[in-house]
């Protein structure tokens, strides 16, 4: 089938939680007609509520009216997405999706849709639900895409005009450098985090639990944060991008053995080399001006 | 000598950094007459534009009119003082410090003077230098003493009341337990921290790193907050709490292989039960009302 085109698009979003009620927000916005399609006829009225879109169902078959279909599903159903929802989906339209992996994802929806485009919009994750999309979310954040030789340039082209249009910074990317660069940036700190609040748990002493407890500030705060958050997410991350983190595991054990080793052997002077190097590293790579 | 005891002190602050300055600052406001060494004239001329004290000065003998005195110095200099200040320090005042390791500071001190009370008032350290003081600092914030039996009852009771006065919320535990406590919540996590950092200094694929440079977000920025910090401060707490943390270095890597082989094995349910615990771990940690 041919590709149409139009300015005002009638666009899909399938799942309003965080990022998919975002988008809906940010799309109705730009004048587009915005179908939301979810799974309860609870979460269906909620979203009506707050204004999600202009058409919201538990009924797949009002995704048969549009061009564009942002899939804002999490990781494990757009792994294994439902038979119902693959045949719902019109064959000329564009299909885009929103997961923090690549290439599996690529590899599954390649199979089922002659213009799917994979990508991962950034943006924060604290909050889920019907509740959690907001104006603006993705606003100066990136949006990758990784496309492959065979994608359709038209429908490249399309989710990128829908990503600048609500004001997100778009990049491309192979699968397997963004999976490998959010398995450094992201996946792996996660279960770093994660980890050392395992660390906590095996904290036999009463009075020092108590008094870690009352001493824990804002640094425990931030270096746990992201290890602490929705397990669902952490669980799919470590299932599809296992071959990235596992890698970075190995690094970062030997990389901590090291260090351990500086400490042991009173190496200092290289300790505080490692740190300098640590503080320097933080600045240059949060530093967007570079 | 006798312990003296006034409602109005002389107090003299060694140093006025980030804690120095914020505790000059509140001390002279609660009527207080406030004292401050420095080691540098800059840094004096500074500190009395800035206010910090009402008499700044280079020369020790100033602590001679003083019955507190606050040794607000980093850690390597609380740990190795110079002669000349140990001399100053008139013998019926009351000491104390801020180093945030106690055991090994407490071992010095006891010997140089005997009214010494070890203390760590607990406060941000991002900042640092004469231009990082500020009031409140210590405002609803743990200030834990570390008496041993020998202690003098007084001298405990006179930082008590001080570190009370500026709203700071005083606790007191074995030394022991303190750097235990706080190798758990902070210095562990800087050695964490830092060595995410060191990870991305590995990355050799320059793509990959370009991409990960261009998605580093709050998660990463949070993660890496505390191991990106001071070189100086992070060196001092590894040497002087060596034992506690080189402890917690070997728990935490086995922790890590724990998780590390439920990924490997795929056990997925085991893994997200970690990820789940870990969750509520920080939430339990974090809520300060239990």
């Amino acid at each position: 089938m041919e590709l149409k085109s139009k300015s005002s698009e009638n666009i899909g979003i399938v799942g309003l939680g965080l990022i998919g009620g975002s988008l809906g927000i940010d799309l109705q916005r730009m004048g587009h007609s915005v179908y939301g399609l979810v799974h309860r006829e609870s979460t269906a009225q909620r979203a009506k509520e707050r204004g999600l879109a202009q058409i919201i169902s538990t009924n797949p078959n009002i995704l048969r009216h549009c061009s564009v279909i942002i899939l804002a599903l999490p990781l494990a159903e757009l792994l294994n997405p439902s038979p119902i929802l693959v045949e719902a989906l019109p064959l000329d339209a564009v299909i885009t999706d929103v997961g923090s992996v690549k290439n599996p994802i690529l590899n599954t929806w390649k199979q089922l849709h002659p213009y799917f485009v994979a990508s991962h919009p950034m943006a924060g994750t604290h909050q889920s639900g019907v509740e959690a999309g907001v104006k603006d979310l993705f606003k100066g954040k990136p949006w990758i895409a990784t496309p492959e030789e065979k994608t359709n340039p038209k429908a490249i082209e399309t989710i990128k005009q829908l990503a600048i249009s609500i004001g997100a910074q778009w990049i491309t990317a192979k699968a397997d450098i963004h999976d490998q660069a959010v398995a450094l940036i992201s996946h792996l700190p996660v279960l770093i985090s994660a980890n050392l609040l395992k660390i906590i748990a095996e904290e036999k002493d009463p009075k020092t639990l108590r008094l870690a407890k009352s001493l824990a500030s804002t640094g425990f705060s931030d270096t746990t944060r992201i290890g602490g958050g929705n397990p669902d997410l952490g669980l799919s991350i470590m299932k599809s991008n296992t071959q990235s983190i596992l890698e970075l595991i190995k690094l970062y054990k030997s990389s901590l053995e090291e260090l351990e080793s500086k400490i042991i052997l009173k190496e200092w002077e290289a300790l505080k080399e490692e740190l300098e190097n640590s503080k320097e590293i933080r600045k240059n790579f949060l530093n967007k001006q570079v």
